[in-house]
């Protein structure tokens, strides 16, 4: 039998929880999931004979480290700053390790030790990061091996609401993490090359810099760029392109409202508003505007931004409820907290909502002397609220490597992220049986 | 003879060395001078029999300390995060000091030994901190003892070019440390509190939420919020105003064009731009805009920040020189940088320049349930490029402060700033003989 611990069974470990119980009979696994609770795991997964459920907590060494030594592989679904506790013991008792996480600084300064006792840390393992290299480098590979020379490279991955469930005006619904969405852009400045030109956009032009992509059968995205294109050139060995350009979706006219408190000053994260507690959604809105004792905070907002008041836009920020006397609720909250909270009120997903996972690539090549160009799509779809698009997106590729790991597929020792061909071929293969596709045009 | 130790003799120290040159007879000082070199010493200081020069570096621990043991009082014109060192060897050898910077957290935590010692640490004794100080308490008092109740207070200072060397349609020259002025109002969000109410302003807005002033005989003034209004409520006695508001001071419609560089991002200083060292102002400034091969910047630039190609904006973008073909000529620079360079290439003052510092401060009241107003105002214009107005309204007052601690007018030890009547009286009177005078209207 072998001996998997996977650590953390938060709503990202739904997909990959069931793939490992539905395989375990026939690969012979004995799984372990270790939390502080099971309050957000599906009891049908602990009905299995070769599933079993430890209480703990990450900080309690020695429990965790006794999981650690009696396991053959360890997957860590725990949020991305605690992996490299985590991987650091899998160095010490030479254990094998996967996430779904981007490659932390911490992470990165693992490869030594990692590599000197023959350890696989492979890390990148989700949807983005994950199944978004994976579906770019196979396109880029097979382009390049086919005499192409990629001059271009664009990417954009959303987590959305599913058609069925959009019933907003802002065709919009918390499938996440909010405080990822609220705080989204904020901290360094957006740069990406085009055309052989660097570009940077600030935070406070971000969601006005927007660009539409069209899937078939799924209708229109709008896309507004990630911060960190340029470091996707060396790790898809595309040192040369003239165009790099990593974004995210929303529907068309999410970013242009969402840009009004982004201009406010609303998605602030740095400092704690006075006297929150007592704050509605209106003062709340207000605290941005300037002081004018007649007019409403409405139409001091729509002079503020250039509005206008029959405007969609308008609709949507009505809609969201922030021009209304409803107490906010939170004490010593910043900005993005509160906004965070507001929008929470609306953006909820209802108990028979589905969300969507959207990616696209286009890439840019020359062939023979011609342009030529080549798009790749992939929408999912959530079963329901748990065995949702994002934790099968996330989940289940970071169950197919560990697998392949267990079965010797994967043996290169060290810090990894999988952009080569042995890993993604059979990871892509299989993830089609779920119904995780891409579509070439 | 009193023994005054001058640490830095930069261009804010010349007006102090002068005042204490001019004085040292009369009032018996022996005036040591610490700096590296003397470029920028005035050479007429040194013909005075009661002043020499010490060539040292302020990290020359033992050099320093042997000065500092050997005066009175000791004076610290270095950037304001050098002061604690000054301060602790101050400390360490009971002498008193004098300063023109903001009290850091640094120099605030050496308050309980200085007063355990007896030495006093005197700062913000500039004009800005300093004279704003001064001028304020000395109405806010005025008022009070009067029976008065204090409701707002509002305060602008600017350092601006003398109207007689006014000749650029921005109407701006730099006067002082043009980094400060590049990167001013970065790192956190405006606060304030206005009729009661709470405000914030961010970054991005900062320069389109102006107020407009007119000072007789000056023309027109425009403010825009400095960063930290609130923390003057504690500092002036003034905890139950319902308005406080700081500022500084530029001439109309400055806000307003240099709003275009933050909008665009580059007064950035927080990432270096690849290949900065081949890069011209125009590619500087195209760095921010939309790729497109066949649109000139400037229409790229006015379309995307909805500039007039007429307006005063335009002009004011084009006599700066941000669209022409010269290189810049700085290897891997920040944004801000870069901007700092293409501006200084313009707004560098003539020989024959002057400057000017503008203080402005309103002061609302209840007295016998009636509202009342009073306004106070100083402009000061400095003589040439070395008594600039600047220098005058930095230096004296340290200068003042640092005789009355010598004469023993002022006595209480500990860390100071000056809000008290026995510090501001004599400091303003004497202020007044060098044409250092507010009125008030």
């Amino acid at each position: 039998m072998k001996k998997i611990l996977v650590v953390g069974s938060g709503r990202s470990a739904s997909s990959l929880l069931k793939y490992l119980k539905d395989g375990a009979e026939e690969n012979k696994w004995l799984i372990t999931i270790m939390d502080q609770n099971q309050d957000l795991l599906d009891p049908a997964i602990l009905e299995s004979n070769n599933v079993t459920f430890a209480v703990s907590d990450i900080n309690n060494v020695e429990k965790r480290r006794e999981l650690i030594k009696g396991s053959d592989i360890v997957i860590s679904m725990l949020p991305a700053r605690m992996h490299p506790i985590v991987a650091k013991d899998c160095i010490l008792f030479r254990k094998n390790m996967v996430t779904a996480s981007y490659v932390s600084d911490e992470m990165r300064s693992l490869q030594e030790d990692a590599k000197a006792v023959g350890v696989i840390l492979m890390n990148e393992m989700g949807v983005d990061p994950g199944i978004d290299h994976m579906s770019a480098m196979r396109v880029i590979d097979a382009i390049q091996s086919n005499g192409g020379k990629m001059i271009g490279f664009e990417s954009f991955t959303g987590g959305l609401v599913a058609p069925e469930s959009d019933n907003n005006p802002w065709h919009y619904k918390f499938t996440w993490n909010p405080r990822n969405v609220v705080i989204a852009g904020q901290g360094s400045t957006v740069k990406f090359i085009q055309e052989g030109t660097y570009k940077y956009i600030p935070y406070h032009k971000l969601f006005r810099r927007t660009e539409i992509v069209e899937i078939d059968g799924y209708g229109r995205f709008e896309g507004y760029a990630n911060r960190d294109s340029l470091k996707y050139r060396s790790l898809y060995g595309l040192d040369d392109v003239k165009t790099i350009y990593r974004g995210t979706f929303r529907r068309p006219g999410f970013c242009r409202a969402w840009n009004v408190f982004v201009q406010l000053g609303a998605t602030d994260d740095s400092y704690v508003l006075e006297g929150s507690e007592h704050m509605t959604h209106r003062d709340f809105i207000n605290s941005f505007l300037a002081f004018n004792p007649n007019d409403s905070v409405e139409l001091k907002l729509m002079h503020y931004l250039h509005i206008d008041q029959d405007s969609d836009l308008m609709e949507k920020l009505e809609w969201l409820g922030i021009f209304s006397n409803e107490k906010v609720g939170l004490k010593d909250a910043t900005p993005a907290q509160i906004l965070q909270k507001i929008c929470e009120k609306k953006w909820s997903l209802d108990p028979e909502d589905k969300d969507m996972i959207v990616m696209w690539h286009k890439f840019d090549f020359e062939r023979d002397g011609k342009k030529e160009h080549k798009e790749s799509s992939m929408v999912v779809i959530g079963d329901d609220q748990r065995y949702t698009a994002m934790a099968k997106t996330v989940g289940l590729p970071v169950a197919i490597g560990a697998k392949m790991i267990l079965n010797g597929k994967i043996k290169t020792p060290g810090v990894h992220i999988p952009v080569s061909s042995e890993i993604y071929t059979p990871v892509l293969d299989e993830l089609e049986a779920f119904g995780i596709r891409f579509i070439e045009k």
